[in-house]
């Protein structure tokens, strides 16, 4: 399996702390050896940096510390191969475009057997089922609303059905964005933490590091970090729930929601 | 207007002397002063990097001096703007997938009231007219050929016809590359240069430097550089005529083709 991390923020913001101590996992202090990635936005545009070498030991991750990225939508991934080779068109974050929008996509679990038929307007580069299951999210996005893109709710709504179809193929945990804003989906397991004023002081688990957010943030600045397991003590992670979306926008989890299945009565 | 380089080998190889006099005049030799980028694949996978800088006083060139891609198929671009602003999303090359392979592509020239019709299929996210152009040529592929990939020799064909079509609309000179080959159009100004055993020794225009490509390459190596104006001298660039399509593959032009118009005879 693998995991994931993402920031939300109201302003450009660096995840240079949480970006540090989620590197580690991969080779280091976890097991996520088979490459990693990273997308961020910088206005519409999307730039996306991947490496099939473990994130701890790679040369990209070094340039990232030199010259830190800030976003308001940052999605990362590091990589624990079950489906596909290890190679780089295998590596999240996966990008497309609808709506005139660029969109991207990690994703941590294991869709077994997973079907769901590709009409061709989105097709997976790589052989993982994870990018077949986010070919699948926007292709079913663009049939239902066509080339408008729908407002928030509606496409909420959507991807709250959209999510648990694909899901029932296996675990099925993600981040996704456009740059606007970023949605979340757990079936199995993911954590955020939402970091406004007043600033907590927190440790960085894999770095052992103590940090003073309020040294490093203006008293408007307002972000949510989302990650697979919690990456620092000190600071309220909050789980997800089973099936449950989250969006986020500027920095704050704005929106949650759980299919509510209508149960088939036999009579 | 922009300039264009291009490079497709026979082996993964590097452009470190070609791209290093590009860049220099992107702001140092020449004008072309409002961005640049580079796409580059490696296996099915396609990286992109970009950056709103002029090439020449750019650190992520510098990142790549001192870490050099090496790919069978690269194109890069440095714009003077004509039509969008100083953004990212402005910034060639664009990339989007078409039957489960990315397809990169820059363009120089400016196409006036460009307003052939995009379904929706693909949508720029910038404001450009090559962004357009591109989406255009790629939906009408699409539409042309569903989804599956044709053959190269009808997809050469489609493409002569389709670049006829935009060229209508003012200069349109591109390259455009899945990874496999490489095509590029010409209406205006694009040359290319084949080098292969027994390879010569030239001088890099915008660098004064005196390269002897025997020293850098096996005996088997082949590639082919595609610029805008040529970038050295002591070796010989062939000019694109007017309407040309040329299509490289393992390095070497494969195929060319104009395209025939019927004339509208008046009776």
């Amino acid at each position: 399996m693998c995991q994931l991390l993402g920031m939300n923020a109201n302003k450009p913001a660096s995840i240079k702390f949480s970006f540090e101590g989620f590197v580690l996992r991969g080779g280091r202090t976890d097991e996520h050896r088979d490459g990693w990635g990273l997308a961020f936005f910088e206005g519409h545009a999307c730039r996306t940096l991947h490496d099939c070498r473990p994130s701890a030991d790679s040369p990209l991750v070094e340039h990232l510390h030199r010259h830190p990225v800030k976003s308001r939508n940052i999605i990362a991934h590091i990589r624990k191969a079950t489906q596909g080779g290890l190679s780089l068109q295998n590596c999240h974050p996966f990008t497309r475009e609808l709506w005139g929008q660029h969109w991207a996509f990690a994703h941590n679990g294991n869709l077994k057997n997973f079907d769901l038929r590709l009409s061709g307007r989105y097709l997976p580069v790589g052989e993982t089922d994870s990018e077949h299951a986010f070919c699948y999210l926007l292709q079913e996005l663009g049939h239902r609303f066509g080339a408008l893109a729908p407002t928030t709710p509606e496409l909420f709504e959507a991807l709250v059905e959209l999510s648990a179809r694909v899901a029932a193929f296996g675990p099925f945990n993600f981040l996704l964005s456009n740059g606007s804003g970023l949605f979340a989906y757990c079936t199995t397991e993911l954590h955020f933490v939402t970091r406004c004023y007043p600033f907590a002081s927190v440790r960085v688990l894999d770095h052992d590091l103590q940090v003073d957010f309020g040294r490093y943030n203006h008293l408007d600045d307002c972000m949510s970090v989302i990650a697979t397991k919690p990456l620092t003590s000190g600071e309220d992670w909050t789980a997800f729930a089973p099936g449950e979306l989250r969006y986020f926008f500027d920095g704050a989890p704005t929106r949650k929601g759980v299919l509510r299945r209508q149960l088939a009565v036999s009579v």
